[in-house]
């Protein structure tokens, strides 16, 4: 086994190796300046780990890899089109730099190469990682459309807001270490496990992600705390404080989250006194912590050595301790 | 072997029993709208029929021709944003009735969907399937992107017109055929002939395609006839017009192609004569013919009994003469 950092290294070189710049230009630019924007390349990195635990060469799987990393960009180049996103990584996203037109063909170019990262494996190994990448792709653009709907609906329930996360963003880091399992040729039991394990650290990532967009540290936080609230969205904290506050409260909140004011400070901290009186955070803290363990039990069933479980708990724990 | 209409049947009824209303509804209700909007399904048909030619049951191609026709949806959808186009067969397009982001979402779940149609096939005739329908609807993005880029140069060769419009359209038609011949587990031989049999049939349909748009029947061809003089596209006859027009006819041939009258009966009038004039309308009906005649040669190098090779040709030839 190799540390992430490695992981990480080998897959930089790979993508550097590829040679995505083919004509008609205006549509593979766009392509290779979205792909070379950085990023911590996690799940493709996730899909070379899983590998490993399952005693096969990581070089197999960088090309699924590959598959992983350019869907989860065509996802962006797509969705940032939707949310009318002028940025992405600080720097202008593909249909700001260019246009909505190129936005939308180079993002279809890149759907259909990620399935062509897959064309270096035999049929059975072929068929097994297309399946699972359409079912997963197919529930990714579901779980947008959810994001999309939810945003004009004020009956979201919370197990609605968590299938939305879960097909959003949780299926693909399941999907990216089940591509693992398959290119081991493992046990399906031991690729049914890895799935479990990479949804519900998915699932567990996106609640903390909900979670630090509040009450995280402007300083490590990659993004401007607080713009969530700023968006009126309807995230788990959210919910979850709609759901315990007392009649009178929740008209309050309501009326927090339909203002739009210029200044956004004494809005945000209301909003995260109300997070806080309600018990919302703290339930946000255990759904968070009862995720992360739900994916670590998985590994109790996992036919691998106690060390590759070690290797898997420890890379969870970093996860969630967001300094991986 | 069956006519024609008995695939077109055939097929329609296999289209009416596929569920593609699933939740979420705002996802799945375009796709269902789009793909029952009708069409003459001509793609899926020509997958059923070539795997009669090459001796395998239609009914083992229904799943990939459904690939073939969702697929071709998936490009109107996106493509019909990209022209801003607000109708589709006398109907309001996705993202007029809907909007931009369901138009652009729902597309791309049909581009993956169109993937889960080949599941049906065992991992060898899948992996065939999949690569050569992965690599055919990349060529016809690029093949979008070359017509984007075309409309705002003036210098764009009657060879790169050809490879545009070979992009756009006719590799479908080549891949829908070559599919048959996959599933029928045919020579390669012979499913290279029949790709090469429809590539070749599908550029000159679309060479004719520009023919009728500016000298067809109004009464029979079904868009608008002088469309594209209209809207000033450059097409065969245009570019053919250029390449055999004197300086000065030229310049007078440019300055139609600049203008946007109200009324466009003169101008139309004008554009007709000069591809009469400079031989550019002979040119495009020898290209047509040649094009045609370079499929039917396929013929004579395919293993397949004489009867067989018979139901091709006249389904060429009655194509050419649009009264399929």
């Amino acid at each position: 086994m190799h540390s992430i950092a490695v992981y990480q290294e080998h897959f930089l070189v790979h993508l550097e190796n590829e040679k995505i710049l083919k004509e008609p230009k205006n549509l593979y630019e766009p392509i290779d300046y979205i792909l070379r924007l950085g990023g911590k390349r996690m799940r493709p990195v996730l899909t070379l780990l899983s590998t490993e635990i399952f005693d096969a060469d990581f070089k197999n799987a960088l090309s699924a890899a590959t598959a992983v990393e350019v869907f989860h960009n065509f996802s962006l180049v797509h969705d940032d089109i939707m949310d009318d996103a002028p940025l992405r990584r600080g720097k202008e996203t593909v249909h700001e730099k260019w246009n909505l037109n190129t936005g939308i063909l180079s993002g279809d170019a890149m759907l259909i190469l990620a399935y062509q990262y897959f064309e270096s494996y035999e049929p059975s190994i072929f068929r097994e990682l297309a399946k699972l990448f359409s079912k997963t792709a197919l529930e990714v653009c579901e779980g947008q459309q959810y994001d999309v709907d939810f945003e004009t609906r004020d009956d979201v329930s919370i197990s609605e807001y968590l299938k939305m996360i879960e097909y959003k963003t949780a299926v693909l880091v399941g999907a990216a270490m089940k591509m693992g399992a398959i290119i081991a040729e493992t046990s399906d039991e031991n690729a049914n496990l890895i799935y479990d394990f990479g949804l519900n650290l998915g699932i567990a990532f996106q609640l903390q992600d909900d979670y630090l967009d509040c009450f995280g540290n402007p300083e490590t936080f990659g993004k401007q705390v607080g713009g969530d609230i700023i968006e009126n969205k309807k995230t788990y904290l959210y919910l979850k404080a709609m759901e315990f506050a007392k009649a009178e409260e929740r008209e309050q909140l309501l009326h927090l989250y339909s203002i739009q004011p210029n200044d956004n400070s004494d809005k945000i901290e209301s909003v995260k006194e109300f997070f806080n009186q309600t018990g919302a955070s703290k339930a946000t803290q255990k759904a968070i912590e009862d995720y992360t363990m739900k994916a670590f039990e998985t590994l109790t069933k996992m036919q691998i050595g106690e060390e590759k479980k070690m290797v898997l708990r420890t890379f969870g724990e970093k996860l969630m301790k967001r300094d991986v």
